[in-house]
């Protein structure tokens, strides 16, 4: 069902031309009666970012956060592509809007794949009518689809609450094809709400989702995420609203993280005992970015010595005498040297799919947490080249 | 020759019975009295820093920046192994200055090996002895080798001008061991130097050379380059203290980063037309230290692309329209979209195993450079265990 579980939207997924493969590549995700609902939006922080994002972002602040469809499509980001870019990301967003209905900077435009390459407009000529042709209200599945790159799985995920549905698909990337300029994802909602609550609330869905993932410490061209909001359902408090785009974002994410094919390990890094919770992210991302220890989950070797290391280099504060850290529920090392701990157990947990490593800092009471993966010949393979 | 090129100094390589190998593991470089000279060093800034590290900078603090000599020992990192640790780096020093009759206090001290495995004070009440009975001023080579982790080969360097002459060992380590606790140096020289004038030329010299080599931005608990001047070849002006030492040093981080057995080319990424050279140092960070690109240049893949999106999520300034890319002499990007180039040449660039990558901002005169590895399968296999 996805991103048309909730009332009020339609959508698509076809094959417009732009893989060679065949395989669905154009995706429209649009509500029922082609006008503009409220829309909020999460942009990547990338300055080289691409033509759809630059688009988008100003159809955004045009139309006052409001839009009635969103278009994507995956086999080319359309990023580093100039000014012939950004006419063909206006171009989709003119034929979406014209077989719609509505005005053109009620469209946002998302694409993903290599960065560089000139999309040509030609498939979107014959791909955009198929696609509009073909909405529907179970066309949420075929949606997801669409815009998978090397995606093995689509990502899909919905959350109820009060009334209130909301759903949502994205595509990621993250470790296994993270130059295909890596995630995307379109939410929708039924509930009333107002452009700018439904801005406070993505952001806030987004910072503890998409937000925690980091493979590679990366950040793509093309990072977007949609939301719309039909207002079918009627009414919600913030805090439904809030609630359930955490829902979807979080679920969305963890999918995204679970099917990073280059990768054997989930691995979430939690670091207690901070300074601050800033201090704690720093923390958190140089264990979870650090090739060396990312390569010593691969080997399933609790090497803690390298987590220690990449702490005491993060640039945060910490007491050396009081830091722990833990393989799951084992503490290896406390005092900077290693303790008693059961090893069997560890070896146990590191064979596993998921890994739990909790960095105790010792000096307050900041938090942060993150989820990443191992480093594997395989992510090795996936990104020695671009064919 | 290598340390012991400068007129003053005696050095020895034995194998004390750390490495299981049987391998040279203990090095040890002196003046030939075994009287303190000037000294200087540069250590890790990691704050989970080895008990080596903890041990030679309080030494260096309370001889004034004066000592007789260097005991170096690799298979064991003597990191975060406690009090403990501590107590036998202090060994270490104690056994030296007794065999040579100097103070304590007038020796320094480095380990390098895996992290977090308590160090064993017995190896060393037999070889510091040994170690001592083999100094001679040919020793050079020897205690380059004893330093050697999995390095493939010893790496020295010997640089004379105006009738000085330094020299210098090193072992790194960088890409193929950094869970070996990554680098170490000892450069030594012949002039009068005051303590002062050598800690300046040194960090000076660190600045250009080891602080420009990033593998995967991680600093080991144990970095450290000490610099001994034995002043036996007269005085010197400070450009010619400065430049040998920058000789010596560039030359043995350049041995380094050639020594990267998981790599398959040492790549100088070059940042110009940058707001400042600290953004400038910034951009070239973010690319040297880009799984994605590393991954890309082990392809010989010349996607710009990911450079490109490297440098736009970098934190710094640049104007898309003036940005452009170039693999050698070829600019391939500019303006943020592809430029007509020779592919042919571009191509026999990337197959080459020395690659130049240089990057211009288009903003201002700020410039930096890096030499860097590619991420490779071998990489992944040194770290994934430890054993």
């Amino acid at each position: 069902m996805s991103v048309t579980a909730p009332l009020g939207f339609v959508a698509a997924g076809v094959h417009a031309g732009i893989k060679a493969s065949g395989d669905p590549d154009l995706a429209l995700v649009a509500t029922v009666d082609g006008v503009p609902v409220a829309a909020a939006a999460v942009f990547t922080q990338n300055l080289a970012c691409a033509a759809p994002v630059q688009l988008s972002r100003a159809h955004l602040a045009v139309s006052g956060g409001r839009a009635a469809a969103v278009v994507l499509n995956s086999g080319n980001a359309n990023a580093a592509t100039g000014g012939a870019g950004l006419a063909v990301a206006g171009e989709m967003c003119a034929l979406v809007a014209a077989a719609l209905g509505c005005a053109p900077e009620e469209v946002l435009v998302c694409s993903t794949g290599l960065i560089g390459i000139p999309l040509a407009a030609e498939p979107f000529r014959s791909g955009v009518p198929a696609a509009v042709a073909a909405l529907r209200p179970a066309g949420g599945a075929e949606a997801a689809r669409a815009i998978m790159t090397t995606d093995t799985v689509p990502k899909e995920a919905t959350a109820t609450a009060g009334g209130i549905t909301a759903g949502g698909m994205a595509k990621g990337a993250a470790m296994l094809a993270p130059d295909m300029a890596t995630m995307l994802a379109v939410v929708t909602i039924d509930a009333v709400v107002d452009a700018a609550l439904l801005q406070r609330s993505l952001q806030a869905a987004v910072d503890v989702s998409f937000n925690r993932l980091t493979v590679d410490g990366c950040t793509s061209t093309n990072d977007t995420v949609i939301v719309l909001a039909s207002g079918q359902a009627g009414v919600a408090e913030e805090a439904v609203v809030a609630g359930l785009l955490r829902e979807v974002t979080t679920s969305l994410a963890s999918q995204m993280c679970g099917d990073a094919e280059g990768a054997t390990k989930v691995v979430r890094v939690e670091v207690r005992g901070a300074a601050s919770d800033q201090e704690a992210a720093a923390a958190a991302r140089k264990v979870a970015q650090s090739q060396l220890v990312k390569c010593s989950w691969y080997g399933q070797d609790p090497y803690w010595g390298r987590i220690l290391s990449e702490l005491g280099s993060a640039g945060v504060r910490l007491d050396l005498g009081a830091v722990s850290i833990a393989y799951g529920d084992h503490v290896v090392s406390r005092g900077a040297v290693e303790v008693d701990h059961d090893r069997a157990a560890v070896t146990d947990h590191m064979a596993g799919r998921f890994l739990q490593v909790t960095c105790d800092l010792g000096v307050g009471d900041g938090t942060w947490w993150l989820l990443t993966n191992d480093l594997t010949h395989a992510y090795v393979d996936e990104n020695m080249g671009t064919s």
